[in-house]
């Protein structure tokens, strides 16, 4: 990598570091494991790290960051329904030397994994998918997941490890959660209860994301939580009010190439760069945030021009100066960067792989 | 690459030569030439075929693209302020052993551009960037672009190749383009003509994007035009009517993961897969179209979750089923994939990289 080049995603470790204490001291204080989502960061230094601080393993999405995952932890969590046959195959390869878990939500999908389990004898570990409310996967009934918990129990090559949610609904500010997260809590309790009727049990509870978090000692049921973008987080986590500015380790540093529009800069960082999603508490807030100009907003974006409106700004940026951009949203934002730079304790940069990218299987 | 694993793009050879035959008939018919841009298909095996269907060179916005471009044509243009000195660098690089034309529109970055060649005994080609109406780069005034020519025309290293437009701005059925057009001529040949007033010629005069491409004969003042979704196309090329479903070369085969939530499924395509760009000319049309399934619609995307709503739908997907999505905006999309398949005219599967794909700077 050269180090005058940009769009340039530079990741600052004394803030890494610290947003990862932070949540380890939560955890701790809560009696809660943490299983980090690699997603955000899909690197295996950085799920090394997550380890050091304490995870009890890791969790991806896709198998192929599973398949990465697995160099670093022996306990990794698919909190995806990873239930097709080019999935399967590899899972309970994997499962040969780690501890593999998915997260379920049909009969189906569980009869795929026990099936490719026992082609290999191997087995995978099951979590049912309860859905609390976000609507996007999850079985919609405590008794739906008892159903599905007792075949699991049922079927050879599985393990019945727990319970999965995904809270992804619940954002604002914390006083606004409590309600949301009591109906999230009830729906986990009312499930638990009745696995428990029928001879069954959970030792696993897993939810969490980033904006719920620090409530997450509002549901007494998890054991585990699996926030991602707390490592990294970005301007939906500013503008949600879960951190600040200074808790944002990924930034990019983008050049400005054309300033021939009156009233506007162009800069070299586009969708292809940064990704067009917008901000989800501020949809109208520009395409993030530029540190050096925070009157200054990115307007539009084409694949690798970012327009940014500077007529807010007393002076705007010159032609082939360096900004500085905070992401909207740095899960997906990390994905298109082969690699990025890792700003250590010291201020030494150097090259940081994002081991999984575009890992889609 | 396993030839079951979704979400998985398939390219169709042959939409993409019809597509590539219809362009040059047109350009050849009203002697205009062809300069593709490449960012579409970022890959040498597709640029080779564009070459062959006529193109007079190729077009990149980084210049990590022209680079890997560099290899098949020997004649580039970066559309792209590529000023700053981690892209110059490179570019004069380049030059040893291709024609490197760039487009500016500051006198800082042709002074950047021929200090590097300068120092690298090298001449870059310069084609002055004026703003048609897009707002995004390029000179506003004529006046202006006539102070740029002279600026470079007088700059050791620099060679004034001629003048370069994007009329990104320009869409809709033809008969609405006009108007825009005339404006486009317009404004070229006012510029033309002071260039020539002061002894300055125009070899290339480059204009022309995917949407008004069938329309530039009605701007005579081009010598070539570079197109580059042309090839592909996607949901924005079909709702804005300039082709049809047929004359999608590029789909994504994925599979439904989940059916718990009443009348929706999940498919295994995301942002991370499809990009949350929205669909120019129908915003609520939902992220992509499925081709099995006309009544469904992509509501909403997390990064590796597809969210369908089927309640159009006389019956949805099953679980496991395979669907084939054509993307909003396939740019984009292609740089998320390392690799896809090209299904030959023989309907045979290969596997073909995206070399140029992740090239930021």
């Amino acid at each position: 990598m050269d180090p005058l080049a940009t769009p340039a995603m530079v990741i600052d470790a004394k803030t890494v570091v610290r947003n990862a204490e932070r949540l380890a001291a939560y955890a701790a204080q809560h009696e809660l494991d943490i299983r980090p989502h690699t997603k955000t960061h899909k690197s295996r230094q950085l799920a090394a790290l997550q380890m050091a601080a304490g995870a009890v393993g890791l969790t991806a999405a896709k198998v192929g960051e599973a398949e990465i995952m697995a160099e670093v932890a022996d306990d990794i969590l698919i909190a995806y329904p990873a239930i097709d046959p080019a999935r399967t195959i590899r899972l309970v390869r994997l499962a040969a030397h780690a501890t593999v878990r998915v997260a379920v939500d049909s009969r189906e999908g569980a009869k795929l994994l026990g099936e490719a389990a026992n082609r290999a004898s191997a087995t995978i570990g099951i979590l049912v998918d309860l859905d609390v409310g976000m609507g996007r996967t999850g079985l919609q009934k405590p008794s739906d997941a008892l159903k599905l918990a007792q075949f699991v129990d049922a079927t050879s090559g599985l393990r019945l490890d727990g319970l999965f949610c995904y809270p992804g609904h619940i954002g604002g500010p914390a006083d606004q959660q409590a309600a949301a997260l009591q109906e999230v809590s009830d729906k986990l309790a009312h499930t638990l209860r009745l696995w428990s009727e029928h001879g069954l049990q959970a030792r696993i509870v897993s939810g969490g994301s980033t904006p719920s978090a620090y409530q997450s000692h509002l549901i007494p049921e998890y054991t585990e939580i699996r926030p991602g973008t707390y490592l990294y987080n970005d301007m939906n986590t500013v503008r949600g009010d879960y951190c600040t500015l200074d808790d944002c380790a990924a930034r990019i540093i983008c050049t400005v190439v054309s300033t021939a529009v009156p009233g506007q800069v162009v800069i070299d960082a586009g969708s292809k760069t940064l990704t067009s999603d917008r901000c989800a508490p501020a949809p109208d807030s520009g395409h993030g945030y530029i540190l050096e100009y925070p009157e200054a907003r990115i307007t539009r974006l084409s694949e690798e021009h970012g327009q940014v409106d500077i007529r807010a700004c007393g002076s705007g940026p010159k032609i082939a100066e360096r900004v500085t951009v905070v992401p909207n949203h740095i899960c997906p934002c990390v994905n298109l960067h082969d690699a990025v730079w890792w700003r250590d304790e010291d201020g030494v940069l150097r090259e940081l792989a994002i081991d999984a990218r575009g890992r889609l299987v």
